[in-house]
């Protein structure tokens, strides 16, 4: 089966989460939205039973499955990109987290008003960007690299990768690009995530998508958006 | 086996979710934390492996579930709140959505800093509460209600409540608690919702519970805060 990825298509935005996945597993899909456009997304979006809350969403035969930890659930038991059992639950534990930390580092530029233009929000931005560089990074970090200090194979659960080992190579990378400046400054605190997000990028089975133009680059309408005003060290 | 569930014990919060499940399930637990004590949770939590990010979390012999979605999915398919197969991915998005719900509502009294007092940002807090009733609660409850309203069994999946269902109503419930004036407004564009709450709240799983000091009542240490300053029809 081809599954269809939808998602926005100018940014990597958190449809990037599912993608790495379904290229790091070699996984048969179209990415339907770039193909198409943004206005067949939202058409075929308001279609779809049951109706997603918003895009990601992986259209799978029959099944439409939405949120990014949904999807990665369904991906993680069907392609085997999770351990089984107890370890199963964990990946998504941490999948979880990396989706709240998503959330509040899209909140550093949208604390206000998520569907308003970040400069008349700008004032709470700057007030909510301090507390996440200083409060609310190190907490989500220092968590991401205890989990993966305790693992022996490298990776989160052992000596394979996840998809949430996936998902935190893309996490740290939007951080790096949204705020430079504190990510250099605190980097050498978090050696086993640097580590890991290092693993990702020379992942053999990434390679090619790297290289190619279906790998999106971030930028200033996605979630992670590099305004200098709102990084320092 | 029964179940150690750990959770800041002066407040519902998100520990709510999960304890319903467990009642309505009829499912043996134990309150850790409000037996022991706040710092008894945090000695806890630091001692345990997976370490959980924050409460709540679930101790199932040796496993150490936290994220509520996550605790959910184990519930619901080890005591069966959930249906198998593609219906247990729908009723899990809709958890994830809820705990979107949850966070925004939440984030209405906490915009700025999450660690900070209500009254250190509190004109953040009166923007980001105007655009919360405005425009994402009529957007999160229109969702669910189209979700139920599609159902032919009253519950989101058929004719069984599910672990979801539950949590529908405990949103319900703290929106009603923080946004008296904004819910009783819109009420009337949601009765498939409103439906649900009552069915939930007659639920006789449930009334041994609803009658105990179990269940906690909403207050302004929580997630669902009463400032009547943040409400408005």
């Amino acid at each position: 089966m081809t599954y269809q990825l939808w998602y926005w298509p100018g940014i990597p935005g958190r449809g990037e989460f599912v993608r790495l996945a379904l290229e790091a597993g070699g996984i048969a899909y179209v990415d339907k939205a770039r193909e198409l456009g943004a206005e067949a997304l939202m058409t075929d979006m308001a279609e779809r039973r049951p109706e997603p809350f918003a895009p990601p969403y992986l259209v799978a035969g029959k099944k439409v499955i939405a949120q990014v930890a949904d999807i990665l659930l369904f991906l993680g038991k069907e392609h085997d990109l999770a351990p089984r059992g107890a370890g199963r639950l964990f990946v998504h534990q941490v999948q979880l987290t990396i989706a709240d930390a998503v959330q509040e580092a899209h909140d550093t530029h949208h604390p206000v008003a998520p569907m308003q233009y970040y400069e008349d929000q700008k004032p709470e931005a700057l007030r909510k960007a301090a507390d996440f560089r200083a409060e609310r990074l190190p907490k989500y970090l220092g968590w991401f690299e205890r989990a993966l200090a305790r693992s022996d194979g490298g990776w989160l659960t052992g000596k394979n990768w996840t998809y949430a080992d996936l998902s935190l190579f893309q996490l740290v990378e939007g951080l790096r690009y949204a705020f430079p400046q504190r990510m250099a400054a605190i980097a050498s605190d978090y050696p086993t995530l640097f580590a890991l997000r290092d693993a990702v990028a020379e992942l053999p089975e990434l390679q090619d998508y790297f290289a190619s133009d279906r790998r999106l680059p971030f930028n200033e309408e996605g979630i992670f958006r590099r305004y200098p005003e709102l990084d320092g060290a």
